[in-house]
């Protein structure tokens, strides 16, 4: 394969075991894996799932539910506070009978649905667990209690259970961190759980952010599972502990078009339109883009943190290089870079290369 | 036009206005107009430019210029170091009559050209002026003078001068800045070209950020202009004053998709693989991604700074609202919103809806 541009590419072996190794954590556990599918957004990518076993899946939008149920995914979470300006499509996805998941977090959007849908869906309550993002505020009973009540005024809306999504642990400073935020949300839910039994069912439990699913072995009492950046994870996630530099699976690919000596800067074809600019905090307190790997008598060798990429505009990224290590770089050579939150880098590149060559597409820009 | 999903408007007037004034501009100061591209990455966007007289273009990477050679423009600078793997499709571009100039800031790339090129291209010295991002110290000399009298072994570079992209002119906290910094490039290259005048031809001096050449109005001993923001403009510019809020020419349509009143905030689906992670700094110190436009009584409003987009996720973006304006806000709205940055989200959505629902194409990813 000849590499010219800056290219992202997917280690297929490392993905799968990434795969693999969340399924049998999820079996373990006794737990329904439904994995995110807004990481890798590749029907190619979700075929290895399928051959692990995996047959519901989580997505982000209505239009990434669109992208796989095509691809013959059958029952998918659409794990975003339901737009209700795209009810037509959610309606022709369950026409097609394609079972679909919904999030709620007030009684209107429960009401709407009521009225508009063609086909029942299942609901979750969307709960916030301490992200502050979206959801009901996990002691707000009062609104809990009011959309639980809506859901049941019609078969459409078939209440299935509590549903957080603990981003608090991405921003997590240690393992130990992680496990008293992961234990904190489990907790919530719980009590939600246990305020409502035996009134509706068995109402379930929906967590699953990639650092507890990654580092945690106690989900007690959760039904499903929906971590997704595991399948490629990140510098970010190797940097807070929650995966090694070997279990990353994407590197980009770039080249060295200049070097600047007189500030051990490297430029490289790569900026912001490649990589995004999410950053990582270095060891000298600065922003980091990424950590390079380049050759070194014919061995792949990842630089220390001294040598790391420092800066992004639109096309260029800037290497800041060692003196001592200057001298490993040239005009024309190739070097690859770890990216610091694979989602968005692989969502601004669009495609995948696997290290044999094969191009892997991803969904279609909106 | 029936916006579900996150959309972004290009307002063809007012992108037409800014094309017009800068074209008018470039011809009353009597310097060569070379719009770069990057912006907009649009055949159709680029057809406004040349129905207003533009021949000449710059773009970013070599993909581009391969993108805009096969929609008809012949002459265009690829301001990026030159990337010498790129050279195959550098060569196919010459050989199809596009006369392409590149960008060169060492003796190695230029001896690379003089072996590979199968036909001559202009060469610009890639001069740095204070960005420190690529190019020569404008104050170099010694690399000056090798660079320069490399480009004379042989007849496939053509020396055309120096070139700098004043990126420091960005980073200006007012309009007096915006000159110093421009009038400091300025002198640099003038230096240059004074020091080497009459011993090469008439060494051409291009500069063109779109803060400078937007303000200011002394471009004396300038060539060419190449700026390129201008096209749309966005929200740092007009925060730098460079432009006003009626200049910016593209606006993010976000449906509304859910209410947070204990914490004042307002959930759209338009995330960061809409907006991108560029920032401002708020009037509150916080960090910005977007300002608010809002229909009241069946009129468009641009909501006050305490009113924002104040963080973005993959999909998500959070609006913090001041409590008196939510009543303003419903789910299922749909709320304009100004980008910070209109390169990197034009980059990210990938296509653009006129405001009499046109679709434009952009450049396909990679």
């Amino acid at each position: 394969m000849n590499i010219i541009r800056p290219t992202l590419i997917l280690d297929e072996t490392v993905c799968r075991n990434n795969i693999r190794r969340m399924v049998q954590k999820a079996a373990k556990l006794g737990v329904r894996f439904r994995p995110h599918f807004k990481t890798h957004q590749s029907v190619k990518v979700g075929e290895w799932f399928r051959e692990e076993g995996v047959t519901a899946i989580t997505v982000s939008s209505v239009q990434m539910a669109e992208y796989f149920a095509a691809a013959g995914w059958k029952d998918i979470t659409i794990a975003f506070p339901l737009n209700i300006l795209e009810m037509e499509n959610i309606n022709s996805l369950t026409k097609s009978a394609v079972k679909i998941n919904v999030l709620v977090e007030n009684t209107e959007v429960v009401h709407f649905l009521q009225e508009q849908l063609v086909a029942p869906v299942d609901v979750w309550l969307k709960i916030d667990t301490g992200y502050n993002r979206t959801g009901i505020e996990a002691t707000d009973f009062e609104l809990v209690d009011a959309v639980i009540k809506a859901t049941t005024y019609s078969a459409k809306t078939n209440l299935k259970g509590f549903l957080t999504h603990s981003g608090q642990t991405y921003q997590a400073n240690s393992i130990d961190e992680i496990m008293r935020r992961h234990f904190d949300s489990l907790l919530k839910l719980k009590n939600l759980k246990n305020r409502y039994a035996g009134m509706y069912g068995n109402l379930e439990i929906s967590m699953g952010d990639t650092p507890a699913a990654s580092v945690c072995e106690n989900f007690n009492g959760v039904d499903e599972l929906r971590p997704g950046n595991f399948v490629f994870y990140d510098l970010m996630q190797q940097n807070h502990g929650v995966c090694r530099f070997e279990d990353i699976a994407v590197k980009m690919v770039c080249p060295v078009v200049a070097i600047h000596p007189s500030r051990n800067e490297v430029v490289i074809h790569g900026g912001a339109v490649h990589f995004s600019k999410d950053y990582i905090l270095n060891t000298d307190g600065k922003k980091m883009f990424g950590r390079i790997i380049i050759e070194k008598e014919g061995k792949k060798v990842l630089m220390d943190t001294m040598n790391y990429l420092s800066a992004l505009s639109q096309e260029h990224g800037i290497l800041k290089v060692a003196q001592s290590q200057l001298l490993h770089f040239y005009v024309g050579q190739l070097v690859e870079i770890y990216p610091v939150h694979s989602c968005l880098t692989a969502n601004l590149m669009g495609h995948y290369y696997t290290t044999t060559g094969e191009r892997i597409e991803m969904m279609p820009k909106f």
